[in-house]
């Protein structure tokens, strides 16, 4: 069951807090939808929004500055927690694993596998929560994210295929698989097996042959991440390799926060609705 | 002394936070300076923004989304903390007192008035702490803030004219001489003399014939203190009564929220950059 929990007026939108019981996670989860002032007569395309280490749907609704784009183009926004909660579900002290930290994939390992299967969730449970909520959204959606959320956007998009028009992300964690952050946190929800990483691994996607979709990437030259743990560059050379339309752009001065997106989150929020149309 | 703590680019501008010991506080105050990309070739106005309560400098410059307007226009943000604080600053359990809750007066009663001289340090101290940083900001400078804030804003542009061009606030405690809340707050600030609550009565200051300045008031109807511990209408009467050029708008289902904030700051800071022109 979805209980909507507030609503907030906007932008002339308005922001829907919902809540509901999650099967895939075994748990209440939470997610917001910004319904645009174009709703109220018509369909509007979706933008996903996935966030990154220690964020709830909070952050983003708050922090971004989203919602005004969004009014102005006639986007709905679905921004969904970054992974399981509650006193039942097993927690780490690092930052980077545990609640707060679901890492857009279906744990394997215990005790994470129970409750992280944060892949299935976005890609399976959640769209079919707002398919039964009947909210004016049109088939026509895009995805992007930050950082974790950033990698996220990633392999959904290329997991799912046909799924969204467009992906693009901030300061995005570009290959997991070969970075000390990454690899950390694969081995803990995914085990030993290496091999079973590479789904969850946008170069290991591209260099297999995932199908071509428009990606859009924003790196903060000041970002304490960059590069070593995001390995942008190396997310640039798959593309390059494969001739994909990817655009990844280096934005000198810019850190790893909510500044940086909050600076660029216009250019994606149009740059997405061009592809949306 | 004051410590640069951070600088964060945004909108090709940048955020410096700093830190320096009060005096008139008695502690460690945090303040926020916005510098927009205009301010590496010329003086830029200022506006000044006093936030709500439970509020630090943070608050306004991760949600509000004023830096976007900012550094299109040109304008410099300054945003001071809304109280004293640390282990040796008087405390209250209520979110209304103490810490986080300065109210923007110079408090009289024991044992809150060593620390909580908020109209002092926003009036005296931070602007003589300001010019010692030789920053590129003009005289030219306006003042707004959101719910104390607002109120905070009201009676500092009120009680010194000449000094702003423009003040405006969002949901704004425009009497709390006569508000539950104000009277609660100002007992225990400011004693049981009700003659020295005057001073910071945006209301009393208006009937006791403050000079006139431009005023631009926004509060929602759907924001959960109006109009009990606001009194939006008290305001609306005194600036009738003097014919005073106030533009004090209701917006239909808006709540107190930084959300609220978010949709009309733009509208705020263009109203205040044609009057520091």
């Amino acid at each position: 069951m979805v209980r909507l929990v507030e609503r907030i007026k906007e932008f002339d939108g308005v922001l829907h807090l919902y809540q509901h019981d999650s099967e895939v996670c075994g748990c209440t989860m939470s997610f917001t939808v910004y319904l645009p002032p174009q709703a109220a007569q018509n369909e509007v395309p979706v933008l996903w929004w996935l966030s990154g280490l220690t964020c709830t749907d909070e952050n983003f609704r708050v922090k971004a500055g989203a919602q005004r784009y969004a009014a102005e183009l006639g986007m709905a926004l679905v921004i969904p927690d970054t992974s399981p909660r509650g006193m039942q579900v097993p927690d780490d002290a690092a930052y980077y694993l545990g609640q707060g930290a679901g890492f857009y994939v279906n744990a394997t390992q215990s005790p994470w596998s129970h409750h992280f299967r944060m892949y299935d969730y976005i890609t399976q449970e959640l769209p079919a929560i707002l398919a039964g909520l009947q909210l004016p959204l049109s088939d026509r959606q895009s995805i992007a994210g930050h950082s974790m959320g950033g990698h996220g956007a990633l392999i959904v998009a290329l997991n799912n295929p046909g799924r969204f028009r467009s992906v693009s992300a901030f300061a995005p964690i570009c290959h997991p698989t070969r970075s000390t952050w990454g690899k950390q946190i694969f081995q803990v929800y995914l085990g030993e097996d290496q091999a079973a990483w590479q789904r969850y691994d946008a170069c290991c996607l591209i260099q297999q042959g995932a199908a071509a979709l428009p990606v859009l990437v924003d790196q903060g030259t000041a970002d304490e991440f960059y590069p070593q743990e995001l390995l942008t560059e190396e997310l640039v050379a798959v593309c390059r390799a494969r001739d994909l339309p990817a655009d990844i752009r280096l934005q000198p001065g810019y850190d790893h926060s909510f500044h940086f997106v909050a600076t660029f989150i216009g250019e994606h929020l149009r740059w997405h609705h061009q592809r949306l149309r």
